[in-house]
């Protein structure tokens, strides 16, 4: 009886171990992706080269602000994606295809993040401001088609969800899909006209992304 | 009896933990190139200088789609290729000295797919865009190579598989082993005559390799 | 009763692994970043071009040394920084939003860490040798700012700790709160008189923070 | 008696747990580093441009072949420590601090990796080739010490070792401090009369560190 009792145990604790497992790997493999992408981000505030006087190095260091607002901001978004995609693995119990191949895409989008910001860090007191915030804006609404993609996978073709899970998941799905995909998509038109207006709420948004992953008991 | 019993049960856990860390490690590896080869891919993109209009800077992102084109597939590529990776990893339980460098000659291949990529879009629209096409297909020869590699030794010297794994990867073997080798060779010599037929070819492949892996119950 | 004791006993397993697992993945994700910013660091030293006679090169490579010196105090902060920070996870059984939010904040600092030391390793022999220096010391500030916070949050507005880590932690957070901000306060106000005094004392202090993470026990 | 049973065990679970935790955060940062100095390689190989012709983009791509090699001897210099890294972890059940801080002397020879081979890929066909060779055969002797310090901080001041890992290590430490440092300074003072000699013979003891991580069962 003892073997047998051995036997059982040993068995349920390996499946367990697989279970977690599963997950796991993609969870790790996406954990990877944040990471590197967010230490990458450093990459594109350049050293001033030749600055011969302390003033000068003040001032040319100074002019890089649009660079420091760009690193903190693109680390911020991807902070709270980050925030926001673990609170989701953790009512995750099971993988499909569909679900690796979405979160694939998602991954694509938040390692795209460095370009759309750097050409906003570049632009924004030129000129030609408006064709970058709005290069921005329509990217704002790709990764949030990206989102809309996960939280659609993660109940089709199959349910993927604890129990528990269940009712915190449809919350948020329905506030990315109807206002976040609702929002993004006016604010990419209005960026046509008012560039800084859409600017200025496209960045608010991200108050709302923070707001739903402090809100959430988890 | 009691400490008997509590012996064997830390024996065995201690067992599946050693056992699962065998491979664990070398996939932790692995998953850590492919995460930061996936996410290197964005710093080919180079955000556009002195647009001074913005007309002129839409034109300018406009004119960089070879680059996003390709920053989209070899994320795609590298995503592939984790996902066929992850899935040969289930169905091994052990690891040999052939196995762990023949995986590290997949993870160079892998490694290196953000050069020829970033030479395709430099010289895709250019008059020498044969040659940046012919270097392309030859590197899919050597990705190849390395995948048949990796199978092989998946079952040379030791056999490494779990027993359900056996008819699965014997498979997914032969499909790399002559249908993969004989189309990339081919493509490879095509493209010195035709080169944009090759590319397409190549390209092409990408979606039987993504039907391998979702085809995969799994 | 034999099911009920493998209920009993799977349950509390997979209690003790979901446990672990909540702090595990900040963890996780914490060592990809720090891991990321320390490899990072070597893409600042670049390799002299047109260097055509072996005593040129020679020279150029001797040159080199304000980059020699910024990469391994860079490689040396950054692993003193996580050393300290994995202590601190060692006492940690949960996790709140303010410390998760409070830890990104610090793993911000850490992944800036290439901008201030790349700037002193260019101009730490030129005229404007001080702006350089005063930027790298404000950056100083900052960074033990967001260790207050993450201290702070450690307690606030939930416990976090184990109980055998309350004292531990105490005791550092006073030597972080009182001793590490006056100093640095008071050398950003110093570099801008006396630079090289100033920078002497802040790269001192860096012994403090490896005696730190020595003298705990563990 | 249950309970007391499900007491016992669940305590010694979590011990069994807590004790591979302890060296596993130090391994798999460590394996960040390494996955991420491996992959950035490839950072170092650029694109030619403003190849017009076909036959000239062919040769610039030809004319890349020390940026190839480069490529690949740092892959599997990477590598071969990598396997090493992992072969001697297989044997250690505690952490000490001497231990951390040799562990991250070498990580830092690791991620200095990329500059000695980029400085050798850039100047071996040229004039000054000599001063590239001595410089990475300098690299060699420090990467060499590094190896030698974490080996006797494996000892001391505490044994970290377990029993069946003591005599494996003793050989293998050996070897590293006898034959592998007494050759690398050889070759050190042999680069400064012939460089191309002293070359072959470092590169060709990248087989000896492979032979050695091939012979341990394991």
């Amino acid at each position: 009886m003892l073997i047998v009792l051995i036997a059982f145990i040993l068995f349920f604790v390996k499946k367990i171990m697989t279970e977690t497992k599963e997950t796991a790997r993609i969870e790790a493999f996406s954990d990877g992706v944040f990471a590197i992408a967010i230490t990458l981000l450093i990459l594109e505030i350049k050293v001033p080269q030749h600055a011969e006087t302390p003033a000068v190095l003040w001032n040319e260091l100074w002019r890089l602000w649009p660079s420091y607002f760009s690193f903190v901001f693109s680390f911020g978004t991807i902070l709270v994606t980050w925030v926001n995609h673990h609170l989701l693995f953790n009512h995750i119990q099971k993988k499909s295809n569909a679900f690796i191949y979405a979160n694939g895409f998602l991954l694509l989008t938040v390692s795209f993040i460095p370009f759309p910001t750097a050409l906003l860090a570049e632009y924004i007191t030129a000129e030609s401001h408006s064709s970058a915030i709005s290069f921005f804006c329509g990217y704002s609404v790709i990764a949030n088609i990206a989102w809309i993609l996960l939280f659609h996978t993660v109940r089709n073709p199959v349910n993927l969800l604890t129990h528990e899970g269940e009712k915190l998941v449809a919350h948020r799905f329905d506030r990315v899909k109807y206002f976040g995909f609702s929002i993004y998509t006016a604010t990419f038109i209005l960026s046509f006209w008012f560039p800084y207006t859409a600017l200025i709420i496209n960045v608010s948004l991200w108050l709302v992304w923070t707001g739903t992953s402090l809100a959430e008991k988890d």
